[in-house]
């Protein structure tokens, strides 16, 4: 408990929640990392597609990327709408449980947790990966950099306050600004008609000639593949239209700002990262990522070349830190819809929602072990889901503006139309490109989440039925209750628990197991010379278990009582934990079979044996006690 | 629990124990093959010690196996004796314990369990081992193996009934038998003079010349070593003696006769493996065991050298077996003498002690993963135990003879006394020259094993001094109780849950937390609305735990409370185990916080919410019992 203490810190009071206010540029560090950081991975995805194709393949490339940037294009409109319409945070599962009713909604959080999750292990593999490029002695251990990682952003997050506009402007500034001045070098260079060194191991010089002739047969399904890895990089478009309310007034137009911001630097990027790459000759099927490629291909292994690497890994590690900012917030908000358990609701001593926080963490850490802390390899899963978000807010919006009808409202619910259309498309797309890829994992999990969500909410709504919250319950009635006092024998020990049992209840009766007759005998004599006031029941069995007998003996009671059977297990505490070992778990274990029993309350009696006042008086507690 | 019961077995009652009566032949197999099998490793970690130092060394084979042999006479004599004087099983513990003091049994029980476990371990490695030499595409298996063949002993030991002489004749005498054969055969070939095959890797022939000079100087420390390496093919001639009561009588004189058995089987073995190894040059380093290496010579691999080989497997998991029906039993004793923890004494349900089963198989794994299957890495940990206890029983038998001076009795302590001198002797040159190699361990574990058996005595002395076990204890006085309900507000559960407050207790509050004034304002006019007769107390907290407010809060109950505090949690039990995970474990967290609590009682009120009763009345559970 006390390391626990030590890593997470003293608990925080409900007063102390983290409030800030933020403009533009930090509302780019909070929530468009995602985004930004996608084109460490997404033109790579998309050339891994194209590559093996050969030079035809890569001529696809360019048109390509510029179908995928009109994408993102209309996605910021249409979010800049989803901004003006929800200023008070219009995140995929709000906009369609609102617009398109519950399903929607349920629909809209299964594939935003998926998402989520994919985007952690996503970011932390991606970001690695442009670790070990600048240091390729590192690369045998990705796997445990991913997870340290993990670790690492659990362990910020449990302490909270994590989500710091502020604290991570420096790092985004300085990604945005190195990625961007070497992507400007590099274009002026190629502009300038320089020779560009080409790669050795690149496809197209080792393989250009019989590719080539490929491209015209397998042409569409190419085409839509490289498209659907190419669109991971639109991951995180959605994420300042959640956030809206994290801005300073006005509030609306300093995010609506901020997406656009984040929609001309992801463009010009993406177009930039692609163009070079094709330029350089970058091959993707490297261990060394297409980023790292090109930006060593334009300034060499400089300075520049290692503050490009490791803003990139930088930003990528706080990308995966949004989901921890997402993921929690959005299960919390399901757990009190009853869609999920209601622990997701429960906030911890530093005021966040561990539970979410480490259900995060253990499902991105199976994704990364699995995958093998490779990107390639995630990205047939990544972007599925957030397309599926897309898709129903942006048919969301279009309900919603349908609804309302302001003034331009036909105008409004075409461009999100136009979104939710070409989403959904891509959703489409994702899925049967990628199918055999490991997508069918995504279109299992999302309809498995919302089959859970169902079930959970149709148990709650029986609890609530039952226990009729929010109507007056009947008042309490007094009852007589028997008490059952397991007992090895004549001892001190009797006498406590004795002593407890005749305190609580009005009957009190005392059982005890024995294997044989000559036992059972003994056991009554002295209990006859004993004489405590309380019936004995010696129950004698012909097998070594203690347990099974008494639990015989307590459910044939409760057939007969009339009301409700305590039953008291007295409990021997000692001083080291180590000693517990010296008591067998009979207790323990006839309390476990005995917790789901109906009328049958059970309670455990401790007894302290390492306590002077209980060594020296009879019935030392109660004596302690009055002694007060 | 079903899976238990089909792997284990319906539950014995008391009186079908197993007894069985053996006679001679049977007591080899149930008790001598620990003994007898390990001439499948002795006299190879013999030549491990010695193969490296060239031919002369190899001289010193037949010397010291002949030194090894008399010794093992001289034990069988010793052990004859003990038999007589303990037909009631005089194993070292009791031998020990009876004439020299409870803290020579401590030393000697310490001594034993380390041993057994140790049996179990070099058992199991050299019966796969055998199997892989004749196997070799098994090797890579090998730890896998190892494991496998420990979960079947555990699961047979499990079941029971396990230690049958009858059952385990067939497999001894086949083992006897072939490995005497092969041996028959192997001798008559060499005194006829035929040339042996020599192995081409083997020292003799690689490395003679240079190590030949070595031998004067590192001589007696060779010597010594290689004496304690064979001695381990000693371990379990004290095993009759341990288990005279299972002879049909006249059972002293059946015991004795397996002794003498015994003696001379494994004596004649000895000398024929190790004439053997030498004449064939057998290579201790190789991964196939010298044993197999012998009987392949011998006989070519042919039938009967697959039955050599398997019956040795099937003799030395076996002689595993014999390990289970010697540590778990030894285990029961020393927890009866309140030196183990009690639960040690507890019979399962097939009448075996589950407990010392379980913890003979984790050690062994332990063992057989970390030495990683290899037999000759456990070898000097091996007999270091054993020879421990000889001495100890030995010098005990001394004691005795001397004690009740009966006539002859001096030729008998004599006889004794040679016993300890030389196992003692013998211990020491172990623990010498073995330290290094991993003896370590075991000096080691064998005082820290005593301190334990100290440590447990002390506090199972003070538990009896404290619970006056044995005297008659004072009658249970009544007192008055504090029943504490924690809720979370005004339901139905609190109607369930202040019944039975009200039902056990004279005086009933109910408690609950909010994080602010406008919450605890609500529920308080609910409360007053609902009028329950009980008290409310609304505590508020500026933390999100719930657990501490109330542990605070009970404990300040605590220190006022005149008796005991009963702490009433009301739990919602829900119909399918997944459902658990819907509910929060405040109650759980709670109730543990609470267990070792002074004067506090902690009680769960299950709540049914399925129960279609329960759920129709408003205090249903009350109504429904009295229906019936």
């Amino acid at each position: 408990m006390s390391l626990w203490r030590l890593l997470i810190g003293r608990p925080l009071k409900v007063t102390e929640a983290a409030e800030e206010e933020i403009g533009a540029p930090e509302g780019l560090a909070a929530l468009s990392l995602d985004a930004l950081s996608s084109i460490a991975y997404g033109p790579q995805a998309m050339l891994l597609v194209l590559a093996p194709a050969g030079v035809a393949a890569l001529g696809l490339v360019m048109p390509l990327t510029w179908t995928i940037v009109l994408l993102l294009a209309i996605l910021v409109f249409s979010y800049s709408q989803v901004i003006e319409a929800y200023p008070e945070g219009g995140g995929a599962y709000a906009v369609s449980k609102d617009n398109l009713g519950p399903a929607a909604g349920r629909l809209a959080g299964a594939a935003l947790i998926v998402d989520y999750t994919l985007t952690v292990a996503v970011s932390i593999a991606a970001g690695v990966a442009m670790l070990t490029s600048a240091f390729p002695a590192l690369l045998p251990w990705t796997v445990p950099l991913d997870l340290t990682l993990l670790l690492l952003l659990t362990g910020i997050n449990l302490r909270g306050s994590a989500e710091s506009g502020r604290a991570f402007l420096p790092p985004t500034l300085v990604f945005i600004v190195s990625v961007t001045v070497v992507l400007a070098l590099g274009l002026l260079h190629a502009l300038s008609g320089a020779p560009a060194v080409i790669h050795p191991a690149h496809p197209a010089a080792a393989a250009a000639a019989p590719a080539a002739g490929a491209v015209g047969t397998v042409g569409i399904l190419l085409l839509l593949r490289a498209f659907a890895s190419g669109c991971s990089a639109l991951t995180g478009v959605e994420a300042i239209a959640n956030g809206v309310p994290m801005f300073a007034p006005p509030r609306v137009r300093r995010a609506k700002t901020t997406e656009f911001l984040l929609g001309a630097i992801l463009g010009v990027q993406l177009l930039g990262v692609s163009y070079l790459s094709l330029h350089y000759h970058a091959d993707p099927a490297l261990a060394q990522t297409v980023l790292s490629q090109v930006a060593a291909a334009v300034v060499g292994r400089g300075w520049l070349y290692y503050v490009v690497t490791l803003s990139t890994t930088a930003v990528l590690a706080l990308a995966a830190n949004t989901s921890y900012g997402g993921l929690p917030i959005l299960a919390s908000i399901l757990a009190r819809d009853d869609y999920l358990p209601h622990i997701f609701a429960l906030r911890g001593d530093r005021l966040v929602y561990n539970s979410g926080i480490l259900v995060l963490t253990a499902l991105a850490a199976v994704l990364l072990v699995v995958a093998n802390g490779n990107t390639n390899a995630l990205i047939p899963l990544f972007a599925i889901g957030v397309f599926t978000g897309f898709t129903l807010s942006q048919t969301g919006m279009v309900r919603h503006w349908l609804r309302r009808r302001p003034p331009g409202y036909v105008l409004r619910a075409g461009v999100n139309g136009l979104g939710a259309v070409l989403s959904g498309g891509a959703t489409l797309v994702f899925i049967l490109t990628k199918f055999a890829e490991g997508a069918w994992i995504v279109t299992i999990a999302i309809p498995l989440l919302y089959v859970l969500f169902v079930r959970i909410h149709a148990y709650y709504r029986n609890l609530e039925r039952v226990l009729r919250t929010g109507q007056t319950p009947p008042r309490p009635i007094r009852r007589s209750t028997l008490a059952v006092v397991a007992l090895p024998g004549v001892s001190r020990l009797a006498t406590l628990a004795l002593s407890d049992a005749r305190s609580l209840a009005s009957d009190v009766l005392a059982v005890t197991v024995v294997q044989d007759p000559e036992t059972a005998e003994r056991i009554e004599r002295e209990w006859e010379a004993w004489d405590p006031g309380v019936r004995l029941v010696t129950l004698t069995s012909q097998h070594t278990s203690i347990v099974r007998p008494l639990l015989r003996f307590i459910r044939s009671l409760e057939v007969r009582a009339q009301g409700r059977v305590l039953v008291l297990i007295p409990e021997v505490i000692p001083r080291r934990p180590w000693q517990r070992l010296l008591h067998n778990r009979i207790g323990v274990m006839l309390a476990a079979h005995l917790r789901a029993q109906r009328n049958v309350i059970v309670a455990m009696l401790p007894v302290h044996v390492h306590d002077p006042a209980e060594a020296a008086h009879p019935a030392g507690h109660a004596a302690g006690a009055r002694r007060r």
